[in-house]
């Protein structure tokens, strides 16, 4: 395996550069292969990387950023008034050859556009989309789009559906079931793009389209990628977040109503953590950009050590995979 | 408590007029003010209450109707081809003022279709909604649009937020905390209907509008009533009802693992199974119709003896409260 060089934008999150450069040294340690690049405030990354090891330490480089995306910031504003913000010098190395992949904890909106704007889509993809892997009855599906794109075409669902089949074949799924969300899975059922995107689809070569899927359909695994626009795949995301989250508090609360529910609650609390980690992947394992012409993972802003590792292994496969080259060259198939 | 008249479509739903009568007869035990009449084919409703007591048989009509609306029947074909179905006819129950709501667990489409048609909407609504209540970490909030509107304009989702409104506070919860589904809470996210139905909802007399809420706010209940348009309103409920299916069948697997855990697991699955009721409103406590000059309760088509029970119930509170006349009189006092 020859090695990978992942820039890194340490400003970026809600937690500033300790849990970015912790989660960087494990990866360090985790893959000898691998070079990293983070990019931000000298003055503050110096010190995070001191105690490092001089095999590992020849492997980290730091690249200076003067400033920082906020994570409230507008995307418009990120995008003409910090030309030297971490977020966008970490996409700059992607651009130039300089790393293969950029991951960023940072302000969502702000990572999309920058992300268009520095490494441009892949031709014939209008929009970049964002993936993540979400767990169902009988493994995981690749739910997309995740909030990048609110109103979209059916043109862009038949992107994203592309671009969702070429993401899931890279990740090991040979003829990965293609869907789309609906309210129903009669042909009359849904709104206007996704009656046309339906038709897109069944027209299209060399995707396994299997037709609608609905909410409780996705979570039996009918489908290894499910496609949406970002305003439902975003809200469905969170709220099953939300759910976990409700679901576990209130098993623990039944787990603490006596002695012997305490002593098995034991049991239980594992697989209910668990459970609520696969149930936040942007959290926990990264959501990916597809659709560039470079790798940009998105960690959440709020995500531990133990997330943005993660991140940083997604990077990897898609760095292995060559993600935006299979799509390139699977476009090009495709279009006349 | 004066008596109320229910009109029960008893050929709706997936498994015909069998578990109706049956809901049908234990509510008429359970309240003894109650009226049913039941809608259908005679020769089949008779046989399944000549067990009845002449005291409750009394209170207990059956009306004759030669038609039925297909589960899969498109509501165009239900609306224009069918005059005498059970479903339309129990509606016009209603219309005549014969019976003061209509509960069925037949085709949704049709029956919206159809209520829209004969009771038609209350002045000031130009479509109706369809809410349910679904359970969050402080209580339940009301959901709505849950699949009749696929496409909704900021002023649909304005008017769905006042009957909500409405039907919150016919539900005993003074002044309903009122929000819009987003993808964030900030001014800048979302499309264009949920932010200029923002603006429609701030400066709105008495509504306690309380701005956005997240897919994840929703559970944590940040809001009594949550707005959206059809198509994620019904995506969030399936994907919620998908969601619990799977935690609970991953736990009920996790509790067969030895005799310590299979003995223990008997303490969570009381607790599961209810969360799961509580997850699936419309199949086990049925959803309302709201915005029309009558009373219409939908249960799921696979709904159980209990389901249409709760359902029927629903419709008893919504007749006490006069939820039509209290939404007429409040649209009154806004519009000028």
């Amino acid at each position: 395996m020859s090695a990978q060089i992942i820039a890194i934008d340490a400003m970026g999150g809600d937690f500033g550069p300790r849990n970015i450069v912790q989660a960087s040294i494990a990866c360090l340690s985790a893959t000898p292969s691998l070079h990293l690049t983070l990019v931000g405030q000298p003055s503050l990354l110096e010190p995070l990387v001191s105690g490092l090891a001089a095999a590992d330490r020849a492997r980290l480089q730091i690249v200076a950023a003067s400033e920082v995306v906020e994570m409230d910031e507008r995307p418009s504003q990120a995008l003409r008034s910090k030309p030297d913000s971490s977020m966008r010098i970490a996409l700059e190395l992607v651009r130039d050859g300089k790393a293969q992949a950029c991951v960023s904890a940072g302000n969502t909106g702000a990572l999309m556009a920058l992300s268009r704007f520095v490494l441009k889509t892949v031709p014939g993809i209008d929009r970049p989309a964002m993936v993540a892997a979400i767990p169902t009855q009988s493994g995981f599906c690749q739910l997309l789009d995740l909030g990048a794109n609110v109103d979209c075409s059916a043109e862009h669902l038949y992107q994203f559906a592309l671009m969702g089949s070429v993401a899931a074949q890279a990740l090991g799924i040979q003829r990965p079931r293609v869907a789309l969300l609906n309210i129903g899975t009669e042909d009359i059922k849904g709104n206007q793009q996704v009656k046309l995107a339906a038709t897109l689809l069944q027209n299209a070569r060399g995707i396994n389209y299997v037709g609608f899927v609905e909410g409780d359909g996705l979570y039996r695994g009918e489908a290894d990628v499910v496609v949406c626009d970002g305003f439902v795949g975003n809200i469905l995301l969170k709220s099953s977040e939300g759910l976990a989250t409700m679901i576990s508090t209130r098993i623990e609360a039944l787990f603490k109503r006596g002695v012997l529910a305490r002593a098995v609650g034991v049991l239980a609390m594992p697989l209910l953590k668990r459970l609520k980690a696969d149930l936040a992947p942007a959290r926990h394992n990264g959501a990916s950009f597809l659709g560039l012409q470079g790798i940009v993972i998105k960690s959440h802003g709020s995500a531990g050590v133990e997330g943005l590792q993660s991140a940083i292994q997604r990077a990897l496969i898609e760095i292995e995979e060559n993600l935006p080259g299979r799509l390139h060259s699977r476009l090009e198939d495709l279009l006349p």
